[in-house]
């Protein structure tokens, strides 16, 4: 037998209710990895999903295989996924939200130290821009190598909603959603295109109420939590892109958050994904008044990391 | 435009938590239909899966569509899986449950007829066996059109358990758990091989305690049920193989429940699954003492259908 | 057993060659329909193919079923995909090539006639702006169901050098080579975009010569021709994708040859596929010197054909 | 940008011909590896094999990417494919035949030496068992890192074979053509089973005619070779099948050619397959005189081995 073999991926997934459950599901069905770690402070609820997914890898055949692992161990793998607090508990405000969910990222991040050199670390946790910026400062990590999921399942709900309204594949719509996650994000209309042509010629104006779609996508989150607590499928769906894109290393364009050096916090903008996590940024030639809506709110989170800092 | 179109395939969902929530997500991940239909009588938790399994689609770029639908849509559907009920309450006992899913299961299938006359319906709420007979009673299609998920997920863990402990792949490996699916379950050893060759060749006797083996298969999914309250990503990929089995006329081999002439009732047996639903059946060797449990397990299944129809 | 089962979708392929051997090949490994019908005047080598690949088949555990066919057969596919001819004989001029390529197209048309009213008929042999314009005649079938594979390799190509030039997806570049596939084909650079921005934005003009790599997309058919006789792998994965667009109803935008009613002839522009063939068209904004290249070319297409009809 | 990346998994393939190309197209629709490396003597060949694939990475969107390569790089892969001189010449003696592919075997494995010490060699070129023998002595490399295509290719269409005759999917047949490829081959009837119980229990013995079709079978590539010189689809599906278990470490049950310590010689039993190769064998029951069969015919190909190293 020979001592030294061919290569193996691991991604762990920290964090593993409903949403990291989601995540490590569909990278089983898609065999995205050769292993997959779980990880999180509930030992009895790890272990438990650890056994509901192994049927899925004997089921499907998968040539991922799935475990229960440490702290110690996720810091070791080419990609770690952060899904910890992404649930809202019941009357839970949403500073006290944010301040239990950084306590959390706080504890994973320092419990993963030292990284692998090549650890790709992915946030999901809300507020993802927050805690992505916070989880740079804690992992030292490349800024190249931390990323939030951002607004990339906002854009996918957008373009959704506008190749539902037009009768065009989702796949043949560039349009981004950008900025801050959540109340404050940006629908970069003045880019979007339909396969390559501008979508003000490819489709009547008058057909597109775009202010109306823009805001369904923005609150489309707050309608699936009210009834179930949290979006699992969605950034289930969403995480098993960002996984393929840096395994594979395919080069797409994604809207992550990311690191942005001038506002010297994160925020989403298209990356291009690769093995190294962000091979590039792209200069999205954004109209003025969306550009001053993402610069504004790029103001309040720093504010808010600023008092953060203070409060420690 | 053309009036007549290529072929288009529907899927209908009849409960949509966590086990059909999971089913639904494999389906879409999978492409495995053209249709996905939601049913479920809470309207709000339906359409929020719709929103959250749409963003699959859109992200996924999933040539399956999900939207919500009514009883009467579903009854028209090629495949039907009833996962109402799949959940245990906390609290409840195994007779409540019972009694509980039974009216669930009536108000169903009475909801969907009549339906097309090449629907297949697959049952998997518990107590499995004692549903699907129901069903077929319930529901006027032929007994080929009815089946309950039975023990496959027990077969695909025992397979699991015997993959991992020697170190083959799963599909290497026949063996079946069979009759009816929980504790009075029978795990076939006698007809057990390893590619081919029967186990007790392949293996030492000694380095597979088949009785361990057994009943940690039987109560994984009570272990799970104890943390989580379902076994939401087992039964969905489960459930997306006999999907793919059925609709694209796979023929194979599939250990499902479904109805037995000489006993009057529903357990588990392998049958050939194709687009017709049970192609034939198989006349498995077993052993004498396993085709004696399993037919007084199904002994006490006929009494306790004898009671419940009584009870009407 | 039903009498009624759950759809079936046929693919037939006319001509099984090294091109049609390597499209069956594809829709196999990618299990796009349930049945494929290889036709071939060539009995023995029609044969032949199914027999290798049934292998295939059975291998890969496909559930696509392949198997020998007829014209007649042929036309009650729901695609029909034709590349007989789609190879150049040793020393045959393209002038001879042409009309040896009309007769087969002739023979194969007519012998499928009348065809199921909602076939898709997708010519892939050359030349097949030309071809494509004769088949929708020859076929009765409406505009909206007779396809060429056109410039789409083209494009295909375009984009993929771009893609490596720039390090970037080729998914995520929209770019389009469009009119008459061959020395008039062009290179659509005024609507040229990556991931929703303007090429000309995303890309400094120094860094891509545009003349070298339209000239070298457009001679790569040649280059390979030189050697092979045939391009196979580069259309079996193209028309692999034209087939998953239509059978599975995706509205992907696709540069196709079809119908352009202001010409009376075939050649490339984007449009809309699905279940039914063309679903609608795209009005590309090109520039004035594209347009003016592509309505030259039309003409020269025109002409020909007003000539081959006279010759009748 | 990190240093140090996530893993990337490489295979070479030596001759591209239609062997090689069948099955480089199939890893790259499948996406198997991370790159592709093309070695070929004809540099021509070679290089427009890698123009044809290019395209198909880019139109089916690829996380495997292809170029040329020498034999040096080969043998730093994690798998290579021997194809060369898998192609019958017409006119050509099966002596010349074995001759010239010894020859060329002997070009290729020199010319990739020193192997990578994790290699995989998969020899496809014929006499197969032969070559692989050779193979093994002239490489260097463990005999668990070694191994021919041998008779997985007759096991799956004998199995295809009665899963056409009994209408069950080939993949619930366990049933193996064991021995020396070709005319000396056994099918091993004896340990046959139908998922998992014996194939004379489950069809009656007078409906499978087992004679004709190991006949069938056994001929099979002869009737294909007649008219197109190679089966490529069929072998590239079985590579394709191979390289899969082996990179994704499946540890499935195939049966392939690998050296037969007692015999001094290669021919094919079941092996389990994963990352380092041949994982463990498998002592199959096979009947007496299946087990004669294969021992004459492993002589006969002992004495064509030492025939030939005396000739040198």
């Amino acid at each position: 037998m020979s001592a030294r073999t061919a290569p193996v991926s691991r991604i762990a997934i920290v964090g593993v209710g409903q949403v990291g459950g989601a995540v490590a599901y569909a990278l089983i069905l898609g065999s995205v990895a050769s292993e997959l770690l779980l990880v999180d402070v509930k030992a009895d609820l790890r272990d438990c999903q650890v056994r509901d997914l192994s049927d899925v890898v004997y089921s499907h055949n998968s040539s991922t295989r799935v475990r229960s692992a440490t702290y110690d161990e996720a810091g070791q793998c080419d990609i770690v996924v952060v899904t910890a607090g992404s649930k809202y508990s019941p009357g839970e405000t949403s500073m006290q939200h944010m301040y239990r969910n950084i306590g959390i990222l706080r504890n994973a991040v320092t419990g993963m130290k030292p990284f692998s050199p090549s650890t790709i670390l992915i946030v999901v946790a809300n507020p993802v821009d927050l805690l992505s910026s916070l989880a740079l400062e804690l992992s030292g990590l490349p800024p190249s190598q931390v990323i939030g999921s951002g607004t990339f399942l906002d854009s996918v709900r957008l373009r959704g909603l506008v190749a539902d309204k037009i009768g065009i594949a989702p796949s043949s719509i560039d349009l981004y959603v950008l900025g801050m996650h959540g109340e404050r994000q940006v629908a970069a209309w003045s880019t979007a295109t339909v396969d390559g042509f501008s979508i003000d010629k490819a489709v009547p104006a008058e057909s597109l109420n775009r202010n109306a779609l823009a805001d369904e996508c923005k609150h489309k989150s707050q309608s699936i939590f009210r009834v179930k607590g949290a979006t699992p499928y969605g950034i289930g769906a969403v995480v098993l892109s960002l996984c393929s894109s840096i395994l594979l290393d395919k080069h797409e364009v994604r809207p992550v958050s990311h690191f942005q050096p001038e506002f010297g916090c994160f925020f989403s903008l298209p990356v291009i994904l690769g093995r190294g996590g962000i091979i590039s940024t792209i200069a999205l030639p954004l109209a003025v008044d969306e550009r001053a809506k993402i610069a504004d709110s790029a103001e309040v989170l720093r504010d808010t990391l600023a008092r953060i800092r203070e409060n420690q």
